[in-house]
């Protein structure tokens, strides 16, 4: 089990439901980390799958390894306090927009929010990140394209 | 801008969106923290609002007072990032389940994991949580107990 932080390159983290459907939980490019925390913690196998969408290099650590680094280096026990909170802090935003906006706004948010992701990733992985179908996500950038002209 | 920790009683934090609808985000009994950590770490005014639910006693402790204590017992540092950790994990796995699980199925989750909250909250505050209707809460519930008979 690692945390893996992203030299270059393009991943995702995602669910696989009981009827076999995909739901994105987290992309990760450049200097973001990925991995499953709760998988980490408990050194027990992970419910979420991580896959690479393009060709990726990575620096991962292990438990031990970690709370090695935090034990001699206890800035980084801060370093990661504040990464998380920060990772929280826009998972909460995540909720509150799935409960509270169309999914036409969502989108917006995403691609303001994330335009260097948007570019790179296929519309499909966009689509399965907002909870929506490949061809819902077709039909709102269709309509705002539309009204952009 | 403080993080409470309740002492006694329940609250909710929830976010009031264009349509002056509520979400709730998070609910908070005994033992748990409460507060925006985006507010609290940046000192900005929040988007949410916190109220209790019941007579409700709490600890409350600002920024410059908890980055004291993080400076002067390191371990606080370990505390919350554990803290934190923990409170990402639950909300990944809420993401998840909104996106992949058909609002029975959530409620179920809901009152399994947190059985001691269903019975103390009112219903239309459980349903705001689930992202529902209290009049379609009231219809899982129905056909919950008429399944169980």
């Amino acid at each position: 089990m690692y945390e893996s932080y992203v030299i270059h390159g393009c991943l995702r983290e995602y669910y696989i439901d009981e009827k076999g459907q995909e739901h994105i939980l987290q992309f990760a490019v450049e200097d973001w980390w990925i991995g499953d925390m709760h998988s980490f913690l408990t050194e027990s196998p992970s419910v979420y799958n991580i896959d690479a969408l393009e060709d990726t290099e990575l620096l991962q650590i292990d438990k031990s390894s970690l709370e090695t680094l935090y034990k001699h280096v206890p800035q980084f026990e801060r370093f990661f306090r504040l990464k998380i909170q920060n990772a929280y802090i826009q998972l909460q935003k995540r909720v509150i927009s799935s409960m509270s906006k169309p999914a036409e706004e969502r989108y917006i948010e995403f691609i303001e929010k994330y335009p260097h992701l948007e570019q790179r990733l296929p519309q499909h992985q966009v689509a399965s990140f907002l909870g929506i179908t490949p061809e819902f996500l077709s039909r709102i950038r269709k309509n705002l394209s539309a009204n952009r002209k």
